[in-house]
């Protein structure tokens, strides 16, 4: 190798360490030169590399959730729409050279879904309309009180009201609702206040301004309602039961892998943990509901819902479901524990436990039913009495659990009993604290029992709010009508009897 | 009653009802007027109560953090400072009728924390700056392109850029950093073509459009940063810190509680359940945590923080906390439910279950210590060792609790022993249902034993990230500076004999 740099005819010194190693002295230039080059091919590979992979998930985030993409071409059309009030000439003497508010209305406002849409658009136009009216007002007293005057009461009224303002956003009612508003509200005012100052046409750049907010907040209304819309209701509810399918999963999923087989487990091993995992998203998803439960209030009457759709309940449902992940989470972790409970007794429990579990699926997809369907359903209750039925067996089956089963060691060999001794060998006697874990997932299971009446009872009290109709079969039906005429007649005869005020 | 109406001289029919009531029919109009009345009168005070209300909690909410109503007085300050470019002639003349950016950059632009500002102020200035090229660019190729190409050239961009634009803001990498400087680039973008295509000197509004945002932000910052800032970083820090304190308060609470005795129970109920529920803090904060770590990566170093200080890592020790916190809530349930353990393994396990709590909380606090001196310890391992012998005292404790604490029942009548029975009456023996809630809790103890060491991880990986330095007591002061004399002693022998390259 030393000869073959001989031979391209470079100068270089070498220096020849006494641990066999030597080292090339290069000139510092050349070493400059190298060293840039090798940076720069870093980078640019770094970066080609980091190109590459934001546009993979860009296009693997496009494939997955095609309304995204969706989302992004309504917002393009609405630009491409505003943009003709600028291109055609009357319009543009109309609204004069504030078209541009028309434009910045659209790129602000325009959210994901009609509720955040409506929200901000609301937002925007009371937000535009207050301020508006208030800077004119303080604009006139300004204007009365004389040149020397007006800067300072100017100045004051926007220091004041913009300090305020700015503080309200921070009261969680102001926060949750009028956030955007209170932003715009200052905006306005400012604007309007500290030009009024220099332009003598206020009313005529307040007027503008209101019909050109009009104008762009009318045209993302229209085109968030009417193409495609993504309803923030809808996708709440549809979080929620997907959630509570989640739930379902893992609950099954956990149940099963404690009471499995070891064999089985080795075999099967990927596929039940990811169905497992579904509580997480159970646990992780309070601040996307409370964002959708807030915008959804602002929708209209969608698809299935109302106006007034009692989507703060949803929150609830949501809560108390997050309260049962709680425990599964618990649970998973006994399941994963290095101390396993002992054979003997998991047998003696295993059938009743899987039995509970089950009950607890069947709830929750009845549930699922409930919600789906948005009516309420005749058999929940049945099912729900079937899971505390398997909860009292459980808390049996534990009451009849053989002595032998468990038994500190020590005390066994204090005081030993013959007779059991002859059929269970002396190591096969586990001792209490190998009966820990065990106890605890029973007990676990017992507390989500008790947490799934709590879902099941949220999920009543929004049938109830939500008005939810009874699910009929045909039989049902039939009873109904004939009960419906019967209670029309009595309406009648009421209302017959009872004086008119 | 009746008399008096009488007197009153008013014409009223009264209808006697057989049970005894009667009613006054009153004339439509009056009925009317009088339910108005009613009505404007309810809305009036519900108005007032409303407003009182509201008035009452932004003042609690001033009262409780002042830092939001400083955080107020500063928006108003910036936002009169920079309505003086507006008033005075010189600047007016210089940055033209587009003052109005610089105001609205203000107040678009102005958050609580320095982070949230910083980010929005670098997000406006990088994409006013990157849109305006791009659009002054695409209006020089429509405009070359001739007069029946423009609009359709200019149109298309608006709508690739702007739906691509948007769509990218979901991608999680751009929603976490840039989605402020997308809604800009697109916003920029679209003002900047279409008014290209109306008004005839688009590089004097693109140099006036980025000379007041840059007059805005720089307002901004300036004034974020000087008086009374407020860190998004700092927050984060004392946001872990309390998290860590309530968790330890929630520990001890909870532990305190389940083996207290049932008198001091009655006597002090509130003060601890307030303490105890201090790890619903932990499980909601999550959302919170992101904010605030997201925000604080924009800060440039601020008090006892360097500028890359590893705030993500901060979001880990959250992770942790939370995990412990999932622990904590199982283990409140236990302590709530009705099944109560039998005394005699109460009393058995108490000592060393308090023992444990101790050392969870000694474990917790000197975490507590070990964040707000930003010092490693010496003693934390020390503490975790302590608290693991006690995890095996406690399982030790459980292996020798005398067989006669538990027992099914059913086979102690079966299989009587007659000396336990002697010591111990028949009703007093526990059956293992009893036992099982105690046997959950000791196993969330050991549980969170785990979590707890989980917590302490983290906390020590942010030690060595963050490279915190050993909290030393005087001895080992002065043997470290011995060390660091001869150690420097020793760079000097080998900066002598390494070659330098």
């Amino acid at each position: 190798m030393a000869n073959a740099e001989r031979v391209s005819g470079k100068l270089e010194w070498r220096v020849n360490v006494p641990d066999g190693t030597s080292n090339v002295l290069v000139s510092e230039s050349d070493q400059l030169v190298n060293k840039a080059w090798l940076w720069l091919k870093g980078l640019l590979c770094g970066l080609v590399l980091k190109i590459w992979r934001f546009l993979y998930n860009a296009w693997n985030l496009g494939v997955a959730e095609p309304k995204k993409v969706i989302h992004g071409v309504k917002v393009g059309l609405s630009l491409l729409l505003v943009s003709f009030f600028y291109y055609m000439r009357p319009l543009y003497e109309g609204v004069g050279g504030n078209a541009m508010w028309a434009v910045m209305t659209v790129v602000v406002v325009f959210e994901s879904t009609v509720g955040a849409t409506l929200c901000k658009c609301i937002n925007r136009a009371t937000g535009t309309f207050l301020a508006g009216s208030l800077a004119l007002g303080v604009q006139w007293i300004a204007n009365k009180s004389g040149e020397t005057f007006e800067p300072i009461i100017i100045g004051i009224s926007v220091f004041l009201l913009a300090s305020a303002t700015t503080f309200s956003r921070f009261i969680p009612s102001v926060k949750t609702r009028f956030d955007y508003g209170a932003v715009i509200f200052i905006l306005t005012f400012s604007l309007v206040t500290v030009s009024g100052y220099r332009v003598d046409r206020l009313f005529e750049l307040a007027y503008q301004r209101l019909s050109t907010v009009a104008i762009g907040t009318s045209l993302c209304i229209f085109i968030t309602m009417v193409f495609c819309p993504i309803w923030a209701g809808s996708g709440l509810h549809d979080l929620i039961v997907c959630n509570l399918e989640k739930l379902a999963d893992s609950l099954d999923g956990c149940v099963g892998e404690c009471f499995k087989d070891d064999k089985a487990k080795l075999g099967n091993e990927e596929g039940p943990s990811k169905r497992m995992q579904g509580y997480k998203c159970v646990l992780n998803s309070k601040a996307t509901e409370e964002v959708m439960a807030n915008f959804a209030r602002w929708e209209p009457g969608h698809g299935r819902f109302n106006f007034r759709h009692p989507w703060k309940q949803y929150l609830k449902i949501g809560a108390s479901m997050r309260n049962c992940a709680y425990c599964i989470e618990a649970l998973n972790s006994c399941i994963n524990s290095e101390i396993q409970a002992p054979d003997c007794l998991k047998k003696h429990l295993s059938d009743v436990c899987m039995l509970l579990s089950t009950n607890f699926s069947e709830v929750l997809k009845e549930l699922v039913i409930i919600m789906n369907t948005l009516t309420k359903s005749s058999k929940i209750e049945l099912l729900i009495g079937e899971m505390n039925f398997a909860v009292q067996k459980l808390q049996d089956s534990l009451n009849s659990v053989p002595n032998s089963f468990i038994g500190p060691t020590v005390s066994t060999i204090q005081a030993p009993n013959e007779a059991n001794r002859e059929t269970i060998p002396k190591t096969a006697i586990p001792s209490l604290m190998d009966v820990f874990p065990m106890a605890s997932l029973v007990y676990l299971l017992i507390q989500i029992a008790a947490r799934i009446e709590g879902i099941a009872d949220a999920v009543d009290q929004l049938a109830g709010l939500a008005e939810f109709k009874l699910a009929m079969d045909e039989n049902s039906k039939q009873k109904k009508s004939t009960n419906k005429s019967t209670s029309d007649n009595q309406d009648h005869e009421t209302m017959k009897t009872s004086p008119k005020v």
